[in-house]
């Protein structure tokens, strides 16, 4: 099985695009039946991108957040689940690194590159059903949980669970054939719909002890809130890929296809001054959302590597500008995957292009935490000079 | 079978508001199925809605167009697609008291009323493929026509054909056991699924001399270029429907299910400040929205009153407030079926909610003629005192 | 000094409209000089405008309120100040009606018809730093007040102060000759210039107990407090004439002056597409304010109507329809004025065309009270069926 | 007299910021006087800003463009008049070096350098009034020409004019005593007062036939047309300076004198979750504009180092990314301007303060020509492939 081997950039992102062309072949297929991202999952092992952001030495492509980024919008391109579940892949298997002992970094890393393990995860902390309680040298997991994106596909499992008498919610994983716990078939929505994001109940799970992460080196320290952050950009860089899906079908189509109205006296699409105009406006709109999070991610990365050294103040201020960047793309992905019709027009409706896909896609993911506490928090900081409480959403 | 004696405008909306809510129940599962409307049809017959714009004294229940206006719009909030096909029946209904001569108005209108005759159509006049020539006393129609809405489901169906040598298209209606028209199983759009607005092809399909409507009383007149603003406004109704529907949906979820979000502070979700403030916006958009409907459905009345003594300036008067309605309900409810999801939150994408089917069913419907030329006309008007060539669409 | 006797509301609008033409060919001027609006006070009094509202058995012409604030709307498009000061003497006319005694109606009513005074305030219940104290038989006031909107040139002022002991503000109306009350010449504002809304400070002013307004009939009734609504539209009214004004302004120079840009292709104005799109846009948000504006007019006339029968659930009705239409007009006007400069281009920007002062003047004006909490206030009623809280401002 | 002798970005930038804040203190008293923005330009040429961008070969600092545009935003912060017009001079001072001779670059650069020259100009060809005629060795310039910006303070002055039997405009130099040429006193606009933007008449103006910029080392490369970009990215960050002042401005008014509003709830504007929600949306869009036109300024640099080896094929790219952040940075720009009334309230119009200013300034330079076409530009590329024809503007 090939990783990739300390590629430059180019490489790592020529593999992606090659993905996401052939994952774009049949995604209006796999929107439609939804399902089991097996095949996905499959692909994107084969291709070594589930290692890309471990580090070398161990034994990972080592590529940084912001190759790693530009990977998901890649791949969300095709198909927002993909760009999801690789977007929660990557949050995942670094996750040790910033909340667990090195003992349990070195574990997931290494495990990870050396098995290529896929990852997944039920852990919306607002989501408090799943208890764990000691028993013996471990713990039992027992309860139920929302959302569990990935989790069938997965080989490894990263929950959140409450336990009598410890404030805050923790973290834990296990491999995906521990017994005890039930995956339900109900994760029918209208969009990211092969991401498999079904309910889960969990009958007297083991749980051993070394699997729940932490202590980190510094409990206390800003880099163990990070997680947080460096997931919600993936969020972002799948908005974006969604959208620029959207918009690079919609010319396709209209390319081809759209004639201009019967009113417009123009003889061809080229030159029929609404749609150009529009195309100018929704690609203008891209730009800037993608400007702003390349920024953002530059940021991002400059933060990680600080590790145990990144001080509050330069956490809060990362946190801004993802809370901003995550807001403007909101804003922007679904403007455009909205307006994608109005410069196609009525034929493009028709089910086969799935061209409604990119909406529904976004309309469910951004949904994930509400950009109107995004802004807030911005504003918060703007006016008040007050960092985002850290969260896993921020 | 009961028809609506010159009932007034409380129980006629009365009777569509009952309808409209037996039909809400089963629309999830319609839109999923698609198929034929022949349920929905049938209800409309049995309600009596279909000779509810007949004159009285040809049997029907001689409703003006301001109430008509306010079924439709009472039918798309439980299911935009049966708002579509009853407004096109409507449309159609009276097609011939403006472009027919007196004995085809009264032959469709009394037809009707005595027949409960459900009326669909092919009348795109930008799709030329259809071909009239002569044969005998009559004519022949050979060729095809795409969006052939509620064709499999009507008694009776208008078609626009062209003839050689004929410059305008003209329009014919056809009893829907006429030989040689076939209807491909071909609508599958991403929204108002249940339209059936299939491709027809024609194998020589005859066509009696008086089927052709016209002429009209006054062939220049301004009355006979009205059926266009007429079936602009059902849409402008529909697209106000699917939008409240689609708000008090979201509304009844949000109050029973919808929690705080979890930085926000606030107990429960009738004090939380940016659902609040969502919901008044949206609100009063729609009801801006409304208002403007409103005031041009009356005038659309007052036009229809006139009959041939309708002048071109007063024509063009509607038309310009016609354009204007459709393009700022069009922009009003995509608003509303975006943005729903923003103050009902993640859960809400489940599928079987159904809430996705609003955008879907008014993005595909509002893209039946682009609102950049509605407010193009506008503005030409306004700036420049020209009205809006009269068309089928303007 | 004629009075309008009972005129229909055709001859008022013609008188408001010959009016507006006039105060229009010297608005940019006197926006520039700002000062005491002397001038236009007395032509409103000249043309017996003052008298409008007052009922017919009070030696008023009875106009309905749907009339008037089509008069306030005909006088804003020429000069938002004048608008400004006319909807508020409207409202001021009109409290005793509905928060006085019989007398005190009678007295204001009466006088008001037989003097043709016109009325300023500055009633901002916020500022509570006018006191109020028992002297006697009467009292007195001390203290300082902002926003004296139209002090410097009224006959009859009404202000609010406070009073120990007394939860809610207290009003009152005093001649404008009484002494102790100084007008500070401090209003010097980038909108609404010619409204004089000084500072005040008071130094012993003397009231007559009967210059307190109240009790009213029904102290706890709704009708005591619909002056707030009544209030809220005469400012929507004047936001839409000054759109309206931008709007017709803009037209006209676009017509005279502007030339198609370079790389149009077009080779006059008339076909330049996208300023037919934005005029069409423009004038489209601008009939749906309207529209909406109208609705709710009527809707407060027939609160207005009902005086003491009027319930407190009507009163919230109106009240959430009245925040919609603030809300929106405020967005619409602000839109319009803020973008006719798109549609006239550079030129348009020299300071003698004054297209300016409609931004000005509604950005100052439209911050009365803040947009977010009306429609807080709306979404407040549609999720959870609760009313706006009667306030001077809902 | 200082110049900046090769100086790193963060020193450059601190004298930037250091004349920026000198000039914000009188900022409000300049625009409302308007007049000759001497002191501005000499406050410039004290600093040394005037050769910033100058190659050290000829004397300058050797700024690259992006710093350039850095220090253009800081001036633009104080005052949009300053930015526009250090623009214009950076603009006008590098002509000489894409569309002049080798000499005439030598000659604008090191004069510059030398005298601290600052430069104006009347540039706009679509203004062709201003004749050129040959007359002897050299050439006469008579006719006439509008928006002189910055003409009154200059040293050296830039024109286009036409002349008979050549195709294309023509740009040539002069010193400003150059006798003949009159400028009136007509610059009265809403916005950008102090730029002196005045009408000029010339009578018979002699002009040195190597006044006359031309031929360049390749008149047929794109390298002779990137001046269009290179200004019009000036002018994108005059916009963000604007707008970026219009926000810091709003922030310490709101910090310091804005109460929440009456029946917000809350005790303090730091928690009004309205105020939170628009600074936190009015940055994030300030941020996106941003990081679009700090991208877009790295390409102009690279295109700019480039030289003669510049392609048509990059220059068009380079092109596309301008036009998307000059509409980008519009819209954004007067956004915010308009909104920052939301956040700090009614008295925040007190004319002392200024805040409209930033409206007027930008309203009236963001029409320097119109964004529809910028979009559609942006939209015939991505659409079409077809790049923008370049011009002065694209």
């Amino acid at each position: 099985m090939p990783t990739l081997q300390r590629l430059d950039p180019t490489t790592i992102l020529a593999t992606a695009a090659a993905l996401s062309q052939e994952l774009a072949a049949n995604a209006v297929e796999r929107d439609r039946t939804a399902g089991i991202p097996t095949y996905e999952v499959s692909r994107l092992r084969e291709t070594g991108l589930l290692s890309l952001v471990i580090p070398q030495e161990y034994g990972g492509a080592g590529a940084d957040l912001v190759t790693v980024y530009q990977v998901i919008k890649a791949l969300a391109k095709a198909d927002g689940s993909i760009g999801q579940l690789y977007g929660n892949h990557v949050g995942l298997v670094t996750l040790a690194h910033a909340i667990g002992t090195p003992a349990q970094k070195e574990r997931d890393y290494r495990g990870t590159a050396q098995h290529q393990w896929f990852w997944g995860n039920a852990i919306n902390t607002r989501d408090d059903r799943l208890k764990l309680s000691p028993d013996g040298d471990g713990f039992r997991l027992n309860g139920e949980k929302g959302f569990g994106t990935g989790i069938p596909a997965a080989d490894r499992w990263v929950f959140s669970a409450v336990q009598a008498g410890v404030e805050l919610p923790l973290f834990l994983a296990i491999p995906s054939d521990r017994p005890g716990v039930t995956i339900l078939d109900d994760w029918d929505n209208v969009g990211q719909r092969r991401t498999a994001s079904n309910s889960l109940s969990f009958d007297n799970v083991w749980v051993e002890a070394d699997e729940i992460y932490g202590p980190p080196v510094d409990p206390d320290g800003a880099f163990a809130t990070l997680p947080g952050p460096v997931a919600q950009v993936a969020k972002v860089y799948t908005y974006l890929g969604i959208a620029e899906g959207a918009l690079e079908a919609a010319r396709q189509y209209t390319q081809e296809k759209t004639r201009p109205w019967v009113a417009s006296g123009v003889s061809g699409i080229t030159t029929e001054p609404y749609i150009l105009r529009h195309y100018g406006e929704l690609w203008t709109e891209l730009q800037a959302a993608s400007a702003l999070a390349d920024k953002v991610a530059e940021q991002v990365q400059v933060a990680w590597e600080k590790g145990d050294t990144l001080t509050h103040e330069e956490r809060g201020e990362v946190a801004v500008q993802v809370s901003a960047a995550k807001a403007f793309s909101t804003r922007v992905g679904l403007d455009i995957a909205n307006r994608i019709f109005e410069v196609t027009g009525s034929r493009a409706t028709a089910t086969h292009y799935g061209f409604d896909r990119y909406w529904r896609d976004l309309r469910t993911f951004t949904l994930h935490d509400p950009a109107d506490y995004k802004l807030r928090d911005v504003g918060n900081w703007f006016l008040n000079g007050v960092y985002p409480t850290p969260t896993q959403y921020s």
